[in-house]
């Protein structure tokens, strides 16, 4: 079945089938119908779609962003854009809840875009070779990589930094300004996920400088928004008054926090200093400016897109990235006498 | 495995998985349940493909964002993709600097990917009806309308909020709180854009209540990220020492300018009250949480889509949603005795 057949079938030209599937505007409904009706009826396929059946690639890629609110990403998602653009390739993007499941979200466009390839941006850590099977195409995993999990280095790709040990630098930073009750403020001591990872940098820094791990002074936040970490802080400020300084795992954490000081009476960083991970702009601009380990947004974003082009158009091999943090000295950290 | 298969397992007809997998309500939650565990377990992938060749038409929409430093503009995005995906389209995303042009990018997009539609989020007020002919599909300005050019209503489509409205609003308030000298934080008084429409808002407001408009305490950042907004209301409160209040345009040169006000020695609002528009989560947690005009950022995605696809599917007429903001009383605003 030909598009002339089609043509011959519903009494118009070649020329107006080929308007209708190509949806311009300058063909009166009557006819459209008609077309669409014989269209549908021979199973007819399009040019342009045949065309794809015969090249079985498209140039897109996929991005699934796993944790909507977190404004991290942003400035990620903005460099593995460009990152895609400048490649030549489209980017389909598609969000999901921070608890969403990223390998289904990720099969399923993979599926019904005929993606290429796939940026997960966030995501858990502990994937099997079961769970990852249903992709079907190279993925990276951006700003996480399978700490819990028990894929084999050459399953996956990864670019992210190293979670634990950044988190062991920003609290032995407080250590070393002479802090030794340190709270830590993070979304779970057991998400098998960031989370936990730099739960496990904090208490690894403490045992080294020999201070004790006070349980008491990990405040679960439960969720990741800004809501819950100001709640959080200010349980914390109302149960104990001892602590001069906190470790919140990430900037926007941090920025809630030093309100919900302020909003106790605290001031930072007289009473307590706050350091975080990430380096969002927004924190730059808070008072005092945010002490902050800078993740390097663009370099994830730049190399995911990278490894993933290579394994899509070379076939090149699985790869994994580690990237470091750089301190950002702002003014909420002091030394304590 | 197929979806007969599935049924079969499951113990139920191959429609009810179809709605469990293309998300319908009218199925109960215990068969739900069921039905996706089986998914889950035989990591089943819809297929759509088969679908989407008989049909002609993609099922993409484009979204065009036009000022990829905005932090307002990230929780539209979220709403936008968010009504996408659950009128079962997919969305391509690009994102251009803020003064790039978003008419031929997303020209570009919709030849190179056949999108059914377009979303365009920030751009520029002053469309002529050659400038728009090179979109050839539906499009619909979010956050902006043609209020600098040419174009009749019936051409194209828009959500937004009224600019100069809503700033005169803002300027209003200061005003009844005591405020006469009140300076103004814009990018440029004259972008033909929604700076220049809010600084027509507040010289209305100004003009109202007899207060004359003093130029030298309009500040123009020139462009729009916050280190300039940062920098420009230092300048500000270096030059001049009369001013009691600040209207910012945005929520993130407020946050900005309360960070520059602090570091002049400023407090804010002891010494300068300081209100914005939009009302970004991020604004809530500024010491003080800023007074601000909060724009309805899910609706406007939504609607945006909402129109959209009324568009591309049932021929609908183009149409235009003005929409209002509502106060959100912080403690960056004070009377002034």
């Amino acid at each position: 079945m030909t598009i002339k057949d089609i043509a011959e079938r519903c009494g118009v030209s070649v020329s107006t089938v080929s308007r209708v599937l190509n949806d311009h505007p300058d063909v009166s409904d009557t006819v459209r119908e008609k077309v669409m009706k014989v269209v549908q009826e021979v199973h007819y396929v399009p040019n342009n779609s045949a065309r794809d059946l015969v090249k079985p690639q498209s140039n897109t890629i996929g991005l699934v962003v796993r944790g909507v609110g977190n404004p991290f990403f942003t400035e990620v998602i903005r460099s593995i854009e460009n990152a895609v653009g400048q490649a030549g390739y489209t980017m389909i993007f598609h969000q999901i809840a921070s608890g969403a499941d990223e390998l289904s979200a990720g099969a399923s466009l993979v599926q019904s875009k005929k993606l290429r390839g796939l940026i997960l941006l966030g995501g858990c850590f502990d994937y099997s070779e079961e769970l990852i099977a249903v992709l079907q195409v190279p993925f990276v995993c951006c700003s996480y990589t399978n700490s819990f999990g028990g894929l084999q280095e050459n399953m996956y790709s990864s670019v992210t930094i190293n979670d634990q040990k950044e988190a062991y630098k920003a609290t032995e930073l407080l250590i070393k300004q002479g802090h030794k009750k340190i709270a830590l403020l993070l979304d779970s001591k057991q998400d098998h996920s960031v989370s936990e990872l730099r739960y496990r940098g904090y208490q690894q820094a403490l045992a080294d400088y020999g201070i004790p791990l006070d349980e008491e002074l990990v405040e679960e936040t439960g969720r990741f928004d800004m809501a819950s970490a100001y709640e959080a802080m200010r349980r914390l400020a109302k149960r104990r008054k001892d602590f001069t300084a906190v470790f919140a795992i990430a900037d926007s954490m941090a920025v809630a926090a030093i309100k919900a000081l302020s909003d106790e009476g605290w001031r930072v960083p007289g009473d307590c200093s706050v350091i975080a991970i990430d380096g969002i702009t927004m924190s730059a601009y808070t008072v005092p400016t945010l002490t902050t380990l800078v993740q390097p947004a663009e370099a994830l974003g730049k190399y995911s897109v990278q490894i993933l082009l290579d394994m899509v158009e070379k076939k090149g091999d699985n790869c994994h990235i580690e990237l470091e943090t750089s301190l950002r000295e702002g003014g909420s950290v002091c030394q304590l006498d």
